[in-house]
């Protein structure tokens, strides 16, 4: 199964770094690019992202071999129902969204005569909008795939290949399975980012102004990923929400364990779970998922 | 008030940073440094850090015009009567530590016939030790500089001008307002990433090998301050209690509100979170206290 077009819908930054990352490694492949907004649409045509921009879905997908949803988990059943009456019958429909349960089933139930293969490449950054996405941003990450059981192995193996060649080190797993494992690693951390920037620019006893300027003491690290995309976010907690709400309640036990630590004055207790943390890093490093740089390579 | 003669006691990251800095910005200064440790005062001599290194601590400060205590919060006070015997009677003494009132506190009962003059330089990366250091470490950031009321004005200049021939830029603030400001800006980080940290690593449905491998969609960027030194963090959560119980009291109310959004699913309340937040970003990095590239500028 050869994918000889392909059409990216949602131009922001994940579509716009696939439709880069594509240019760069699959020159073949003719690329068609949809946004629902005119102003990205335009934005997009302006750094040439894309061999065509549709102004209409249907037509954006109209010959594609892969057609990947690339909007906020919320938008992907609606922009599923409005390129359909485009999709040829044997196209493979994928996504990017970042739960993966619902998103597969709002996509089947728009779309019960395609084949839809969910997927997820664990890649970003804080930015939004198809200048903030590049040809690298999926090199050296981790892409899952959450195929139904009944999924034809040619078809899964032809998107497996696709984001290969994009860079990226393919896992399959069970749907429901990914979601508790995003739960743990993105969604709980972006909810707690979002938590304490909100709770550290209200305090009364404190400026916004002490909090900016006092900011590398550790707070900054937070405001990474609290400056993410609010609509993304807003999809994904509502569209994962068991899973993030069993999480945060596991969270929430351990930080009372060291709250009550810190009331009690037990050191030891603080000084054995912080050198168990510790390791968690050196093995993230290790596994080639962040940079050994100290301070992730900031400039100093 | 001339400053020729430094000592700095406790040779990890900052401390080392410090002696580098001078070495590098204040050539004519001589630095005699010493460290509890004899494996650590082996590696500074090794390091060529200091331009002479004492076995003794009341040997190193002997002469020294300022010294800079750069040990865990909770060993400062021995620290500073080991030293007591060389130290030079209009010596100014002065800190590191990520917690001020404490300390001061600490340091005065120690040295009752001395000058104390608090600071807190807010830098510092994840790694530890005398290798760990580096001499632009405060080029861009600020200390904080916490003098009695009484301390006198030329002595205080002195530490200031310290400080910023260093690179940093000096504030000068009551201890206990330092206290609270750093709790939200460094302790309350640190303790939320140590937590989350430690509940990722501790699941039973998902395996801490699949916490490291998708790691990218978040959890890393906690990692890093989670992988901070455990005894120097375990003294500055005991030492500044009562600020960080106040600051982690508000940031649960907020994580309660939050949690009741998305089970509630109002995606409203979400959404106007989350956009708030991403107006601190910016502004972090408009003041240059966080690097404007996307993801930190890691390589991608």
């Amino acid at each position: 199964m050869a994918i000889e077009r392909l059409a990216v819908v949602g131009l922001g930054l994940i579509g716009s770094s696939i439709a880069r990352a594509v240019k760069a490694r699959l020159p073949g492949v003719a690329v068609t690019g949809h946004d629902a907004s005119a102003l990205v649409r335009d934005e997009a045509r302006a750094l040439g992202l894309c061999d065509r921009i549709a102004d209409d879905p249907a037509d954006a997908v109209e010959d594609a071999d892969l057609v990947i949803l690339a909007v906020p988990v919320g938008g992907m059943a609606d922009a599923a129902r409005a390129l359909a009456p485009g999709l040829k019958a044997d196209a493979i429909v994928s996504d990017v969204g970042s739960s993966k349960a619902g998103v597969g089933a709002a996509l089947r139930a728009a779309l019960p005569d395609h084949l839809v293969i969910p997927a997820h490449p664990v890649a970003g950054t804080e930015n939004s909008g198809p200048a903030a996405g590049f040809a690298s941003l999926f090199e050296g990450r981790w892409c899952i795939v959450t195929p139904a059981a009944d999924a034809p192995a040619d078809a899964v193996a032809a998107l497996t290949g696709f984001w290969q060649t994009l860079g990226a080190t393919v896992d399959t797993m069970d749907a429901a399975h990914h979601d508790l494992v995003l739960a743990v690693t993105s969604h709980l951390p972006h909810l707690i980012a979002y938590t304490i920037v909100g709770t550290a620019s209200e305090l009364e006893e404190v400026t916004e102004s002490e909090v900016i300027k006092y900011s590398a003491g550790g707070f900054r690290d937070f405001t990474r990923i609290a400056a993410s995309d609010p609509v993304m976010w807003r999809d994904v907690f509502l569209a994962n929400r068991d899973a993030v709400l069993a999480t945060l309640q596991r969270f929430n036990e351990d930080l009372t364990v060291l709250q009550q630590a810190i009331r009690r004055g037990d050191g030891d207790k603080l000084e054995a779970w912080f050198t168990r943390t510790r390791a968690i890093r050196r093995s993230i490093i290790a596994e080639g998922q962040d940079d050994p740089a100290p301070d992730f390579g900031r400039k100093h």
